[in-house]
């Protein structure tokens, strides 16, 4: 094993942590494509969004120039309770693989939420508190998001409402549980509690739902309730904002011992966690400091950067919520069955979309079973039990450092391991009986959805 | 809230965690006593224990002496993947209870294992790989043993071989998984693999096991296959002497920031958390150099600190184990099936057993439904999700702190807060649909085990 001049965790001092979000918008040249009605297609002004949304949270997501937010302090104590996380030299890993590559890891998972969500749902909170809202509604897919918010609403004494896509609902009992021990109210969905849902559930009577549906059923709550605005856990401009706390903390990390990477990997679905992981070096590259190869990894079920088109789309199914211009598979899209809940949306963030689209990143999908076999391995070398989401940025990690041991080329990978997997072992059960199996979209589906886009000037 | 001079969680630095582990008997005038051969009733020597358990390992069980024992490279490097454990500042938990006292917390959740096991597991395979061994068995109840030592067994190569009490096998399904995925086998107990399993089965048909039966199972398997050895996770002294690790990182911590704790509690099941945490203050306090209160929580229903009686007994319900002296409701005790599976042991490490005797420490037990209401208060508070094992802690630590309230005092508390609870969601949905019950043995009950105690002059 090599010399541990670096150790196997880098922490930060409480002192070190960052005080302020890094808004990448700031620093690009062609900013994000603007939400707009889905009505009229004019540019949504933040009165329309407040309907919908808390109202520092509307000029977050408008804010295009500012490129520094303070963390307000309430914030700060809470992120104190389960922040900074570990940036992990993978020590084992590169010795188990024989790489010449040195990989680091930024570890999500070491809070109750199993992942990075909590980052941006404290904040979220936090917002609609200040607000003196009563309490905000969601949706979550695998849980982990609406796990974030349930524990942040109890933090804060507001109350929560989740829909959970119905297929996770019966799949994860215990997400459930551990959402009604923060005190939150979670719903299958679709349900017959709003119109959307009732809509749904006749059009399509045996549906499992899914994410876009969700958040339709979630927006609806909110918008007729007084006192309830919607928040979410992805995809909007706020969360990678909330998220580029992970990137700062990693970046600290690595200037305290000097370590310039040159390869940074992140799984993306929704991009909150690749968002927040590459922001402050993406703004490094955008502002010409330096140049990483950046890396999206998403599922080759769903796998909207690689195969998707850059276009308007509505975010959710129930078309109630603003079109956003982004890599798209269409919002009728109902990806496979597969195992990664949290990267089953069928499109990614508007701010990843433009920086793919002007060539600061790249993009890459990966079959689910390799991303188990590479999840498998990992537990057992690095003792961490990974979700499968986490998992695809290991796959790609791997990859990458098994070709720097055919070149000879030291390298230096950081990756995002977003969270735990604990709450996922049906999907390793599933491995181990060799039932895993791998659903690539044919081009046909993909066009099938594609040509239901909504036409916008 | 208290200007925080003292971070949230205090991290050590690799270079101060602790080299050593800390054999608290050395300092103790009145040793533990022998373990005995339960024929002859004579001590067992280190050739016959060597049957059983690896020859470093039976070293180390008998060795009332050395004080300190150097951790091997080894072991050192794999605690460096998920140690140090921060202990941490319960600021939240202060200010919403409005208690004078401070509170600090080891937390030992933060590994795949969820719990403290990890480190006697890594131990324990260690010096079974050094053997040259093929593989080791044991048993699990809660399953955080099973899971920790097949981690560990990953990590060197060994097979393992896990005998899981029934009723945890088929109510936690997910905990099977997670020893699959690190490649353990896992079995059912009482199973048909064994003599014992056959006859415990053919007498009691519908039995669900438990832990005395599960070691009965390990130990035959481990003694009757050439290159096998048993391993527990808890009672024996080998098992304190590797999680002195807890105590010596819980005190090199305090002593960083110049923090003297009053009160020291820990949950206490066969004693493996209580042991470690407590060490090197114990070692103090024999040694006359400070004074602590220390207090040792039990479940109210497997009482064997505060209703047992201290005598010799078997460890398992097979009895072919050597005899202990320890606190003990007897080995025919099978407590209520409550939801604390880590504390439902008969007896109580032979070390602390006889601590507790010469009044060294308190013992004191909770009832299941106050320790959920601890449990879920504790998570919305803290933001940790804790086992229901440690949660007896909790439960302890939070009514001292408010009689710090009544009194006005500032005390420190210290507690060791063992786990978390993901894998024991079941448990919080019953107490959140009010189906959890308090089962507490009536005298008779607990009369009519001790009666069936061996006879040891």
């Amino acid at each position: 094993m090599a010399e541990k001049t670096i150790p196997y965790k880098i922490y930060l001092n409480e002192s070190e942590m960052p005080k302020f979000w890094y808004n990448v918008r700031a620093d690009m040249t062609t900013k994000p494509a603007p939400l707009l009605n889905p009505g009229t297609h004019q540019p949504m002004k933040a009165e329309e969004l407040s309907a919908v949304f808390c109202d520092e949270l509307v000029q977050q997501e408008l804010d295009n120039t500012t490129r520094e937010y303070p963390i307000p302090q309430e914030i700060l104590d809470f992120y104190k309770m389960y922040r900074p996380s570990p940036l992990v030299r993978a020590y084992c890993l590169e010795q188990k693989l024989g790489t010449p590559a040195k990989i680091y890891y930024k570890f999500e998972g070491n809070n109750t939420s199993g992942s990075h969500k909590l980052n941006s749902a404290i904040a979220q909170a936090y917002y609609a508190k200040k607000q003196g809202l009563k309490g905000v509604t969601t949706e979550t897919g695998a849980g982990q998001w609406g796990t974030a918010l349930s524990m942040a609403c109890s933090y804060f004494g507001l109350d929560c409402k989740v829909f959970m896509v119905k297929v996770s609902y019966e799949q994860k009992p215990f997400r459930r549980e551990v959402m009604r021990t923060y005190g939150a109210s979670v719903t299958p969905s679709p349900s017959m509690e709003t119109e959307v849902g009732r809509k749904i559930l006749a059009e399509h009577p045996g549906t499992t739902g899914s994410l876009g549906c969700a958040i339709s059923e979630a927006v609806e709550v909110a918008v007729k309730n007084p006192g309830y605005r919607y928040v979410l856990g992805s995809v909007l401009n706020q969360v990678l904002l909330h998220q580029s706390v992970i990137g700062l903390e990693t970046k600290a990390a690595l200037d305290k011992y000097g370590i310039v990477p040159d390869i940074i990997i992140g799984c993306a679905g929704g991009g909150s966690n690749l968002g927040g992981l590459i922001a402050p070096f993406m703004g490094q590259k955008l502002r010409g400091e330096a140049d990483y190869r950046i890396i999206a990894v998403e599922p080759a079920s769903c796998p909207s950067f690689t195969r998707g088109v850059y276009a308007y789309d509505f975010c959710d199914t129930g078309m109630v919520c603003p079109l956003a211009k982004m890599y798209t598979l269409g919002c009728d899209f109902i990806p496979s069955p597969n195992h990664a809940g949290g990267l089953r949306y069928h499109g990614m963030s508007p701010v990843l979309s433009q920086l793919y689209d002007d060539g600061y990143m790249e993009a890459t999908s990966v079959t689910q079973t390799s991303v188990f076999e590479a999840a498998e391995y990992f537990a057992r070398v690095e003792g961490i039990l990974p979700a499968p989401e986490s998992s695809h940025a290991i796959r790609v990690a791997i990859d990458e450092a098994l070709k720097c041991k055919e070149t000879g080329e030291e390298k230096t990978i950081v990756f995002g391991l977003t969270g735990t997997g604990y709450f996922d072992m049906v999907a390793y059960e599933k491995f181990h009986e060799g039932q895993m199996e791998d659903y690539i979209p044919t081009d046909e589906d993909l066009a099938k959805y594609r040509a239901m886009l909504p036409k916008v000037d």
